[in-house]
């Protein structure tokens, strides 16, 4: 439960258990249902006892209803309401059009929807808008861009653009005959979904192949088709997925048909149709390289060949060691999702891709590779990416909208092709920071604002706060040390 | 660029490529640069090229100079900053904490933030707050729930809670004298980060150990210390972070001064000291089960058994073809990820940990296993999820906030149940609908919203193609004609 205690000169937000409190002589305090009305957005309601029966029919309540349900779970149903209502959007079109995105929406989460100036690929100068809420990540894409910038920015080109699908299916009988029929069942099932295709073939794309994959070995009597396609602009889940529940009914409908197949050869169960996330021929490869001399201003206590050769170091151990691995692909991620989320693509999607691919050697590994050649550094990430410009909330988002117009209404092979260069970015900068001065000073200055916010301080002693820590190390106790300390001069 | 096209009774949104038009006889147009006051949200500005030149400082000005900045790269800076500004939070306050979480913050993206409610974990019920853009996660999730509910609901547990660091080295040498002089080392860098770990000490967490991992054969002449914490509620990376950058320098300072080492083994390298967001021993397992008799009412096509053995066999598939592994475990972090964001926590890690686990055994297989035994199916998830409930912006952001007191304030170990019980939902309820009805069907339902929003419908327009899709499936041309159609009976 949240108790305010309020000083004459101060907040202090504290947590506890219930059943404890603070209570601190010669202190004021707000007890829990007094308004307050601080600059600090500090909720003083705390939640009741989760009520144990089952609630029929919320999803057939109205959005006020929805609010007032869940504002009732806490001790002060109002303030709670009030506080969901606050995050509303003051255009009650755009908040409709919001609402409809999911189910039961009572409010909408805010992330911060920042820019990184400056990124320069090929040749093309960008403003990227990164939706992300962690510190660091922007400053970090932010200090890569301008770094490259000035060396020829980033380098990036789309390899493969296909998609997956597969219908998964139970079959028994001579898969010799199912390999010959292939050639007339792929004819008929891509003839059969033209009414689903005939948009997607106007725009360029459409279904590239439809093969059997036989995979009784691992499983008995259990085969997919798997079909590829070319979805152009947009992600194309829908799109995929329709054509593959229909692959399923004609398929089955062919074996009973044909004649070459008998008795239980004309039965099949489909399992299940549909896309699969993992693309590993959608691939885009985006690049940096400079001479060695330029990193002569990177650390102080490093020359250029001595950055460079740690650098490279640090890329090896990813190469090698799982655990180094996954965390230095997420600082790649850090830098994709960000573009993923403002231009409204689906980030689970992207992540579970991304992470298979990495794996697909059979041993977890990084994504970005590094040669040092001829004083040549050149630094390098290929990564499968199934983003769209057009379908999904691309277009009906308003900022995922304003988003995709900032980078000046790419393709999607052009948005694959800038949110890998802000992958690598980001992932060279957090590099940049381990090899030479370490992760914590640059992090830790964002996070000394948040430590500040949390112990709750005024203006005043936050610019003190942020002098004093502009060249130590941050960590919660010596914060709250400092703080105290401030105060006590002062009383 | 976009232009809009203003009939008398409707209004489309025409994504064109520069230099092509509609027009439409007989049709009013609203040239770029008229402002519109329609309910829909539509933007009439369009994006001039970029600029080219770079520009320095950019995160040196104040917010409203990044505002208009951003917004001179759009043909109508004044709509552009106007939209940008719509998207801030009324109260000057929380929009400032907003801000602070991250860099050159310019407005903030909006996820519906919905609610599941009926979610029983463990005999406790919850309303869960799902962060998701995607349709249909939500309902899938509630679903799921409403179903388990009445079945004894998810059963969770928290098999460990360890998190991962590491402080990756380069050192030629005896690697025998290092082995036998570590229950030194150990101790020194336990003693020496005591001023960083007295917080976490007094909350019942701290350093668990450190070992020496000789990768010698990988990489020449390369080590670790990988040290192994226990966070309790925090997620904790600032804390191993900085432990471990202790760890380096003390290290290093430990082979100077220790007499056991000479000459070049008195010099260490470190690469980089960094957590590791893989944590494989920082696992939840939750589960559902039930006699297969309630799954009768399922499918009308399937009886209770047929169900269930269909449903193993999607299981079964997913555990041994990656490409189905990929979008299966996508499900399950379709309902990880929504509480991840709603709880304030870090989807990346998150992501990058589930995805290397799965990947674990050489081959990128599902996270889920079902039994059928004695009449008794059995449906469960075992993932690593480091969360926390304290500090990053758990408290400080106000929705996340809202979320942990909606929970009744969890500590880490409930979180990474609730999170893990709502992953089983979801991947729960997309294997159910791609083993019966398909997964379009309900799907498209959603999407049907989204193509109408696309289109730009009236009200009346609209609950007419609901209506008329109810029982039909949805493509982009289906909808687009039957709308025709509705505005020529009309005209």
């Amino acid at each position: 439960m949240c108790y305010v205690l309020c000083a004459i000169h101060y907040l202090i937000l504290a947590i506890k258990k219930p059943g404890t409190r603070y209570l601190v002589p010669g202190t004021w305090y707000l007890v829990p249902g007094t308004r307050i009305s601080s600059s600090q957005n500090i909720r003083i309601f705390a939640p009741v006892m989760q009520k144990q029966q089952i609630r029929k029919g919320f999803s057939k309540l109205n959005k006020d209803q929805k609010v007032d349900l869940t504002a009732s779970y806490f001790e002060h149903p109002e303030e709670a309401a009030r506080e969901l209502k606050s995050f509303w959007h003051e255009n009650k079109d755009i908040q409709q059009r919001l609402d409809e995105f999911a189910e039961n929406t009572i409010s909408n989460f805010f992330f911060p929807y920042g820019i990184a100036p400056n990124f320069v690929i090929n040749g093309n100068m960008y403003l990227v808008p990164m939706v992300i809420e962690e510190s660091s990540v922007v400053a970090a894409a932010s200090n890569a861009a301008k770094f490259w910038s000035e060396r020829g920015g980033f380098h990036a080109e789309v390899i493969s653009t296909t998609k997956i699908g597969q219908v998964h299916f139970n079959w028994k009988g001579d898969v010799e005959k199912l390999h010959a029929a292939m050639p007339e069942i792929r004819e008929k099932l891509i003839a059969e979904t033209r009414s689903i295709t005939k948009n997607m073939r106007e725009r360029g794309g459409g279904i590239l192949d439809i093969e059997l994959i036989d995979m009784s070995d691992e499983l008995d009597n259990y085969y997919q088709l798997k079909a590829s396609f070319e979805t152009v602009d947009s992600m194309g889940a829908n799109f995929i997925n329709s054509c593959l529940e229909e692959f399923g009914q004609q398929f089955r409908r062919f074996l009973k048909e044909d004649d070459r197949f008998k008795g239980e050869e004309e039965e099949c169960e489909i399992v299940m149709a549909i896309l699969s996330n993992y693309t590993p021929d959608c691939l885009v490869k985006t690049w940096v390289e400079c001479d060695i001399s330029e990193f002569e201003q990177m650390d102080r206590n490093l020359s250029a060949m001595e950055f460079a050769r740690k650098f490279e170091r640090a890329v090896r151990i990813a190469q090698k060691d799982t655990y180094r691995a996954t965390t230095h692909n997420k600082g790649v991620m850090n830098g994709v999702d960000a573009v993923v989320l403002a231009t409204g693509n689906d980030f689970r999607a992207i992540e579970a891709c991304a992470h298979t691919y990495a794996s697909r050697k059979g041993k977890y590994a990084s994504l970005t590779n590094v040669s040092i050649t001829d004083n040549i550094f050149r630094y390098e990430l290929t990564l499968p990416l199934a983003m769209g410009t057009v379908g999904g909330l691309t277009s009906l988002h308003p900022l995922a909208r304003f988003s995709l117009e900032l980078l000046n209404n790419p393709g999607a092979q052009q948005l694959m092709m800038i949110a890998a260069a802000v992958g690598l970015a980001n992932n060279f900068s957090a590099l940049k920071s381990l090899t030479t001065k370490g992760i914590q000073v640059g992090h830790m200055k964002m996070h000394l604002y948040n430590i500040l916010n949390h112990i709750g301080v005024t203006k005043q002693e936050k610019d003190r706060a942020v002098a004093h820590f502009q060249d130590k190390k941050v960590s919660f106790s010596l914060v709250k040390e400092l703080v105290a300390n401030m105060r006590k001069e002062k009383s």
